[in-house]
């Protein structure tokens, strides 16, 4: 089996087949990264560029490594030190980098649905890093690999997202993955941070965090976004850190069992308390491990695909 | 046979054996790009640099995947986040890295002759990726392989390159050798733009485009560089555009099976309308393509060279 | 034998065996730079992380270089361009990079003990590249190399250094070192620049570089850091190099198999005479290719450190 795409550019679209093959395939990398030889020849002579129009660190580094250990060659591109400044539009600069041979692009862009233009013009495949508030796949996956090892299945599971749900785009992907795998997603925050109709999406609201807590088998903490929010919340941020803060006396209501999640990187005190981010209920850095092993999936599905294709 | 010198420092001096070494072996290369396994094992071991004293994003990243498919060990290094803020001499930051046993160093410098500088200097081969107005014989190169790739040969071809050709340093290479290897060459642009005296180098001059362009087998746009020509031509941009500017309608007076060349970044409808950048005419992409072979080739042919050297 | 740490903060602490195994493996790994193919499969699979929080380009660069010789997979990771200016702790980074997998971590930091404070609490290993005025132990360890692969020892040699003893990292760690190897220390410079009490480290102290000049097996010049002492300097700086920059005329005065050391980057004409820098006494550049071999050594020994101990 296969993905049906050449690109991934967002949860929303994907088969509960594909996730689960997707999931799957990430299971098998997992281990390697465990190996002291952290290195499969796989891709090799696969040419992957790594094109970063918005800062990041740990998503850049997390696809640099994957490639890295599947011994494809990667190529790193920002926005600074090229000649973007010269003016090139967009799909100029990355039919160039296809005409370089490259096998499989991986993009972060501010606006929403740049990848998603680029990928009807390439032949190349396409990885979203992240568009705007619009998806970040590969968070979404490595959030349901990290649910999936630890509960077993995704299936059945109550998921609460708190925050910022009208601007995440990593609430967006993952909303659309676990309803597809058969989770129950609850989203919460402040009426201001949920989009008016998102029970459309197939999930719950609620405003309170501590009625919703005792139902999660794992809680999903988004980033405050204080280059962003902090214009409308500063006034208000300590009201947002009262009722939406996951504290040791709030995660004391919710099971034994339950998970912590966030996807980084964490403002230690404002959506998160520092004892809950570092104690034994969180997973937040098994999730970035999950991270280069999703991504090491992706790369072999996708960059992979054509003498998969052959061989069938 | 092996080229003369231990650099490339420009087209200017190469004879046409020595040119015709270098496309040979672009074209031996060219297809390994095009295996799903894109990569020889020709250069293990050797450590090239690229440092880039001026923004760049085509030719590093060219150079860089050239590296990669040699399977030799390549280091970027630009002005920004280095210690050149403390002062350093060029010369000494190249002897260091010298020093650390690099092969091969590929330097764009703002300054014309800094490349020769330094590779007086150095017993580590040097190649100009484009020193100010100066040379880019990298680019020439590739121009010329894309000729001789689409039409057979360069002898009596007819070549146009329109536009900027004073400041150009990929007209000067270009001219260099495509005059060497037998091209007629006509330079087409306003009387501001053509030096005075240019024909000593052997081309023609015309400042009517639309005279020559039936004429050509090739039409060689340059970019308008709006960050040095926009102060003196912001008031006649629209008047360029409208004597010299590559339009569908201008292409119409062209053989049907003329090359539109173009280095890049494009200014699409400013010096070539989006049509004819996009159309059946170009091979703007080719170009680049071909631009990954080129840079391959010198590698080998320079990097590679002690070992040559031994075996002879 | 290895070393008792998994990190290399400093050189303060190490003992004399270890700094021998340290030297004598770098001697081992000189030798890999000079093949035409400079490269062993030793550190195959092994991730490795250039984390630098300071522009730096000679020790960053020989690092990567260090990395690709042994075949590690290395990352690089500046301040510009990453997530750091959306507020996450340096350890919560740092974290995230051993989440991924990451063997060992190269930083460099402004702030002295932030390499301890890290490395305190990961299981991967850390090598500091220099922490503010603290210490950079490559840097002494690669003019120990220096000095012993030409003069054959350091028990019992002179070693006069000379500059800004007060601020400078590489002094610090240059003392600690030389002291444990049995060299005689003399430090060199105006009053304001050298530490009171610093005799305690085991060093002779002298305001007078002409004096002992005869005695040195070694002068070793420290930069003027005219980021920093041009502030306090500027009124004097004539002066400084009146007293202490080393000319032809002051070298004169040393024995004839004298070694001239500098760490870089050089201020010619500030603290070292141009014709003394190039002259046939120094060694600078000697240190720059001694620095890879020291790096490729202490990769081995760190990130290789779980197999030794497996095959033990």
């Amino acid at each position: 089996m296969q993905l049906r795409s050449k690109d991934l550019l967002g949860i929303e679209g994907l088969t509960e087949q594909e996730i689960t093959l997707i999931l799957d395939t990430a299971d098998s990398f997992r281990e390697v990264s465990e190996r002291s030889i952290k290195k499969v020849p796989t891709l090799r002579g696969r040419t992957i560029i790594n094109f970063f129009h918005e800062p990041s660190t740990r998503t850049r580094i997390s696809f640099e490594i994957a490639a890295k250990r599947m011994s494809a060659d990667g190529i790193n591109f920002t926005k600074s030190g090229s000649s973007f400044s010269k003016g090139e539009t967009l799909l100029d600069t990355v039919l160039n980098l296809q005409a370089m041979q490259a096998d499989l692009i991986v993009i972060r862009h501010a606006v929403p649905g740049a990848p998603g233009l680029i990928a009807r013009h390439l032949d190349a495949s396409v990885i979203n890093a992240g568009d705007g508030p619009h998806e970040h796949p590969t968070q979404a996956l490595l959030d349901m690999l990290t649910i999936r090892r630890n509960l077993g299945s995704l299936k059945g599971k109550t998921v609460v997202i708190v925050g910022d749900i009208a601007f995440s785009r990593v609430a967006r992907s993952n909303i659309h993955g676990l309803v597809t795998m058969g989770a129950r997603v609850i989203v919460a925050g402040p009426p201001t941070l949920i989009p008016m109709g998102i029970e459309r999406l197939g999930v719950e609201v609620s405003y309170d965090l501590d009625r919703v807590i005792p139902e999660a088998d794992a809680i999903m903490i988004l980033r405050i976004q204080l280059e962003r929010q902090g214009k409308i919340f500063l006034p208000s941020l300590r009201e947002y850190s009262r009722l939406y803060c996951l504290t040791a006396d709030r995660l004391r209501q919710a099971r034994r069992d339950v998970l912590v999640m966030h996807p980084g990187p964490i403002n230690r005190g404002i959506e998160i308390d520092p004892r809950v981010a570092d104690g034994d209920r969180s997973v937040i850095l098994d999730q970035v491990a999950n991270g280069v092993a999703v991504r090491m999936a992706l790369l072999f599905l996708l960059a992979g695909r054509k003498e998969m294709t052959m061989n069938q």
